[in-house]
């Protein structure tokens, strides 16, 4: 079984981004001691923040979500990849931690989380090899996977012969969409890797079906949540053959998909599903936690336009994630460089959003931009962000950036500060990317 | 002074992306005598590896070529952010490192580098505070940055104001071109800057000119190194009236341009200009080493078009670095996804290159992949492949990908396998993102 690891024995040093130049080296979990505050540029930029009020707010609104629907959530943990946060959704209800990858899982392990969802095929020898390890030293591993193929099952039930396992390797079949990502395109190859699944010796237990959503696309946002009922509608079939012919193990049947874009008609359909056997809906965002600025917070409005009901849960989901970075240039009127770029912010969806200035030593509090404020382009250490001729930035100025996708923001920090809301460090979590 | 670490401490374990799942934890600097094997499945997918005999010819290369031109190099060592590969730079024969941000600066003095260009403005309250504590500790510490504003300059002064500094704050007037990026945009307000510099007292010495080049583009190559030409001709303007005006510090005078695309430009140019002091022709390419496998390659194609006699060096530089995946899926006839994302590879530049396949137990080494092998789209943790329907590519083969950009792909690693030709680990580079 892996070793345990406490993620708040990590040392910050000026080796980490984000720590300033020359402190001693001490734990993270000494960093709420410190006080430190980034509108009095305790820290170096750019910096990540997490704003905590706005943390606990999207943790409640996620717990009344599901529980108006009676849904579980096994909230995807490749978006921050930070066990301090895995522990608070864990603690607050969530029912797993989904992840993508071995490297995740071992992770997940390290922090001792007890059922984990790979919503991945489960691939090579070493991340078999893992898996089975830590399967054959610990009874009370709960683990989940995906299979979509049969040569996939048949590589995991070879791998698992003659080795003797204390828990099953759970398998969830995986639908899929043409043109789309994995998952079986068709009822009959779904019901081809059941059987085999189902047939492949005890290590292997069928126990459900899921699906990923998230890709789907339609050219308004009313045929993108038609598509995606078809989509759900095609898991259901899987689940409700694979129960004609008997392929599921005993126990509860999996029913799961659910990114952050598309939970509440996940929930609706999979909740309205009766296969006449105990039935988990399984939802999985990784995103609600921080949401965004950008790409999450248009599906959102879509969700509250679906929902109009949701209303009674109070605000709706609220940014929590921030990336501050200086004016370092402002080489023309109508342009500022800034000390943020690819690599400190997400630029897969949509550029960084401009939100926040402050001005150290004059104002004080953060200012909004005024419009007109755009980033036009990220390099890998610099923002170009178009301003107005009459933008108030000058060279030292403070930036706050709201990201598009938080996953891709997350990934490029070992540590991101929680803040209150005067920007005062409280604690902080670090990541395993 | 900051303290010292070894690289080659950094413990290796399961957290570690790249690293098998439940090994002991070991220190990095013994993982040559694991003789973990790629195509063995000793390691865990994806994995990024440098190819030695790769990284060495493009080491011989570069030096071959400096050797013809009397330049000096500053790697930018943001490039990699791998201290081993730093120290492979300066012990043969590199001027400097050059970084892009103040926590570049901290590994860099963590690992012992005497000499630094910060090729950007030195901003903020931590990073200023930072270099002005590591210049007061050490008189051996020579540190370059730019500036391109009388306002960045008035905070520079401002901070060093009052502090006894053992070594001087060096600092590189830097051109720019409208619409690029950081850099005064005419010689006016360059000389308005560098009169600034040369007037802010003892701590701050102007030293030279710099520019970057690398983000000129025409609608042609041929239009494009005649902007290129423009521009380094503009940073030579600017050098002729500092000096004309006695503005440089003592010492010899830095002329810096030059990304991983036109340093051949940057060479002729510079080394033309005649200033009647010592000049040190400083160019900055960051990519050489590992070269890739499309942006550089292009680039590098056209720059052995406009050097020919570069032939008598042999044969150019080298793709040296791969990213492994397996394939996970095959759900369509003519689609593969492989256990490859953003999180893994450079996806900014262009889709990463798929190059070669595997399958272990099968083949004796790897194949190139056949022409219609296309990454269509990266998610965060997977691949599209676009393939020929009649592709050998099955679930469970592994799949290399060249990359292009290597910036992006190093920063989403914390240990790159340097591997021989076999593909057996015989060492490994711990970077700092």
């Amino acid at each position: 079984m892996s070793e345990r690891i406490d993620p708040d024995d990590f040392l910050l040093s000026g080796l980490v981004k984000g720590v300033p130049g020359g402190v001693a080296p001490f734990e993270l979990r000494e960093i709420g001691t410190r006080r430190w505050n980034l509108l009095r540029e305790d820290l170096p930029l750019p910096a990540a923040v997490l704003k905590s009020s706005a943390v606990d707010h999207n943790d409640r609104w996620m717990q009344a979500f599901l529980g108006l629907s009676g849904a579980m959530i096994a909230p995807h943990g490749k978006t921050t990849m930070s066990p301090a946060l895995f522990r608070r959704q864990l603690e607050h209800g969530a029912w797993a931690m989904t992840v993508a990858t071995a490297q995740q899982v071992q992770v997940c392990r390290a922090v001792g989380i007890g059922r984990v969802v790979l919503a991945n095929q489960l691939v090579g020898r070493q991340a078999i090899r893992y898996v089975l390890d830590e399967l054959a030293a610990d009874e009370k591993f709960e683990f989940y996977c995906l299979v979509d193929s049969v040569a996939g099952v048949k590589q995991l039930a070879e791998a698992a012969r003659g080795r003797t396992l204390r828990a099953p390797v759970n398998l969830l079949i995986e639908g899929g969409t043409m043109g789309g990502r994995t998952g079986c395109r068709d009822l009959a190859s779904a019901l081809e890797v059941a059987r085999a699944a189902a047939a492949a010796g005890p290590a292997l237990r069928l126990r459900g079906v899921e699906g990923f959503e998230g890709l789907i696309q339609g050219k308004t946002s009313e045929e993108t949540a038609a598509r995606v009922r078809a989509f759900l509608d095609f898991l259901a079939r899987i689940a409700e053959a694979c129960l004609h012919e008997n392929l599921f193990a005993p126990g509860p049947i999996v029913l799961s998909a659910g990114g952050s874009a598309f939970y509440d008609l996940v929930v609706e359909r999979f909740s309205a599903e009766k296969l006449g056997r105990e039935t988990i809906v399984l939802t999985r965002s990784g995103c609600y936690l921080t949401h965004d600025s950008a790409m999450y917070r248009r599906f959102f409005a879509e969700l509250q336009g679906r929902r109009p009901e949701l209303g009674k849960l109070g605000e709706g989901l609220l940014p929590a994630l921030e990336v501050w970075a200086y004016v370092q240039s402002r080489p023309e009127p109508t342009k500022a460089i800034c000390t943020v770029g690819r690599r400190d912010i997400s630029s897969d969806a949509d550029m960084p959003v401009p939100e926040l200035w402050y001005r150290p030593g004059a104002n004080a509090k953060p200012q909004a931009l005024g419009p007109g404020h755009t980033v036009t382009g990220l390099n890998d250490q610099h923002a170009h962000v178009t301003v107005p001729a009459e933008s108030p930035l000058r060279v030292g100025d403070m930036v706050s950036f709201g990201v598009s996708h938080p996953c891709t923001t997350f990934d490029k920090w070992q540590v991101l500060w929680l803040v209150d809301d005067a920007y005062t460090v409280t604690s902080a979590v670090r990541t395993f990317f």
